[in-house]
């Protein structure tokens, strides 16, 4: 099912007000603190980093999301609270604390996140006005969702936001959703905070297992598994809006609310990919014709993920053989002797060997700000596709000097 | 046992010649095929990628290998003769063979290897010619061995050479080592060779369990499991013309030959990491306290190939948070609650979190030539050393037009 995705954001569904300010976190005045709540209690959902260290706010979220109902989320960027002790997780208690005071609503239905810098502790006194200016500030506009995405970014250059819409039963059903990251050398190792809002009713159940799915296909496919930062997270709250009748089952009703959440979810994901630090183009990794899914999603995965890959992009060289060796150490089962290359186009490599090709075509197909390739593996019905960037100069400034 | 090591080359074992030559494989008239004979024949053993796509000389070698005996190496740089199909068999059949009629002995004995460009055929007429050209200036000396040395770089900026000597049953017994190997960031993808010669009397099964684990100590610690190039292959002879009392059982000659080949390629290793595309210096990582041996080496390695650290390495940042980060995803199992983080012996971080340190001495560190880094995991017995370097823009540089 194919489903239009929008520039939106998430204050787009019905019942969902956001915010931003500069609390002071980060240095020169910039916008480091985000806020959403919801009019009314929200069905909610969330995946999480699998590193063995997750952040103080990580922990705090996956406690706070047993209840599976939630009213609102605090994001700060600047700084990741973790690595910082009993300290941290006091501080993260702190943010949904307050937040619950100013919105009237349990401590445990506040969803907290953070990002930034990794093993200084929170700036308590900062953060807490910080919030308090915020709820202030809470509004249903466009704007005040595009503040809230910025108030997200850390080297991000560009914010990441979407929207789609769907029918169930009759009733317009939003889904709105704003992310960060960049990073993309290990697309994995830069934190990636994701959070959506939909004025759908759906049970926490289905809210849990769609958002899995969604993000396995999407955020999971820029990233190499089990290989994540301390803070990653996605979020989702439902707040029931918009009255369609409440999606309690897998049926028609949750494939279609399905297929809209994982649009949503690979735009964003897509947005990151591109905006990875210092990348000048999107890279899409086709593979198709693999034995099972687990296999086309390592070889799209390793492939995205290889430096060598990415500098060759950047250098606008049609070395396809950097390809097949990713593919090779991805773990993945396939037989090299029977796969083709393609750069867009362009057949570079048929049965696991170089054929004659254009390095014009080539290398006009590597100029492309979406540059496609594709890993053809005629052994099997599935297919992955994944998502990474070139790699280049701008990376190493911006990742040398990122702490001082 | 720690064994002292030297800068010596693979002719420094008895009965072993060496020589190199300009064949027309690489451009602008550089070395790029070397040749290794032994006057006799030997015991051989060997590891190789563990990549499922191999290039042709590696399935060759491997072939070879399963006699256990040899008496040349041959190997080119500036075509991997890989993904190059039957035509690439062939080729490397073709090398072998010539290097067997000219010396006088089997083509099984002739163990192949090549690195440089992947997807390319070889030039069969020249690499012919070459290696008839080389036998002809096979020699003893240092010179022969460094020109050897040389002949097997590619984007190395310096030849990597060593030898140590020991003693067996009063004979003096030497072991020389080359090796080449650069690219950095993910330390494995690049083509990691090394060539080892020794003069000692030893079995093949010996031969192949004391390699085996001197490379995983070794080699392996500048490079992450499973994620190996194309064409990585490490291989030894031994000729026995030192005369000693041949080794043939697990008893204490077997442990001081094994304390020697793993200081000759633990320094190999060391000058590889050293040496990584556009490095300014070596980062050592040095994990203890580990519950497991597999965990410290996970950690170790995962640390040292972090490019968020290796950036941070390169501007000087005590960004001691990525360090743990890496820790996290490596998946080792620990305690990030009890881990201590130390660059150099300035202590950064303590029981998971930050600590008050001297920015300065930790700045101080981390502009060396030799950067430690260790964690101190408080857990367990075991202890691993991994090797890195930093990233900087040359890598880039690099990578983004090696092919072109």
């Amino acid at each position: 099912m194919k489903v239009e995705t929008q520039r939106g954001s998430i204050t787009a569904p019905i019942g969902f007000s956001a915010s931003a300010v500069a609390s002071g976190i980060k240095k020169e005045h910039r916008l480091d603190l985000a806020l959403i709540v919801s009019d009314r209690p929200c069905a909610a959902a969330g995946t999480f980093t699998q590193n063995r260290v997750k952040a103080a706010p990580v922990l705090l979220t996956m406690e706070h999301l047993k209840t599976g109902n939630a009213r609102a989320v605090v994001c700060n960027s600047g700084n990741a609270n973790a690595c910082t002790g009993e300290k941290g997780i006091a501080s993260a208690r702190l943010m949904a604390k307050t937040v619950a005071s100013a919105v009237g609503c349990e401590p445990h239905q506040v969803l907290v996140a953070s990002t930034g810098v990794i093993g200084v502790p929170m700036p308590d006194a900062r953060v807490e006005k910080g919030i308090l200016d915020a709820v202030k500030l809470l509004g249903s506009s466009h704007e005040c969702g595009d503040q809230a995405a910025q108030a997200i970014m850390t080297t991000d250059t560009k914010d990441k936001q979407v929207m789609a819409s769907l029918e169930i039963g009759g009733k317009t059903v939003t889904i709105g959703g704003m992310a960060k990251g960049s990073g993309m050398i290990h697309p994995n190792m830069a934190t990636m905070l994701a959070f959506l809002t939909t004025d759908a009713a759906i049970s926490s159940e289905l809210l849990q297992q769609a958002l899995k799915e969604a993000v396995n296909t999407s955020f999971n496919m820029i990233t190499v598994d089990g290989d994540t930062s301390t803070n990653d997270m996605c979020l989702i709250l439902a707040n029931g809006a918009a009255q369609n009748p409440a999606i309690t089952e897998s049926g028609s009703d949750y494939q279609v609310f399905y297929a809209a959440l994982e649009a949503v979810c690979v735009e964003l994901a897509k947005q990151i990919a591109a905006d990875g630090e210092g990348a000048t183009c999107l890279i899409e990794v086709q593979v198709s014709g693999a034995r099972t899914l687990k296999d086309a999603r390592a070889i799209a995965r390793a492939v995205a993920g290889s430096s060598l890959v990415k500098t060759a992009v950047f250098g606008n060289d049609a070395n396809w053989g950097r390809i097949l060796c990713a593919a090779g150490y991805s773990g993945a089962v396939f037989n090299p002797e029977t796969t083709d290359i393609y750069l867009g186009d362009v057949l570079v490599a048929r049965d696991g060997a170089g054929v004659e090709f254009s390095e014009e075509a080539a290398s006009q197909v590597l100029k492309q700000p979406v540059v496609v390739l594709k890993v053809v593996l005629k052994e099997g019905p599935c297919s992955a596709t994944a998502w990474g960037c070139d790699l280049t100069h701008e990376y190493v400034d911006i990742n040398a000097s990122y702490r001082t």
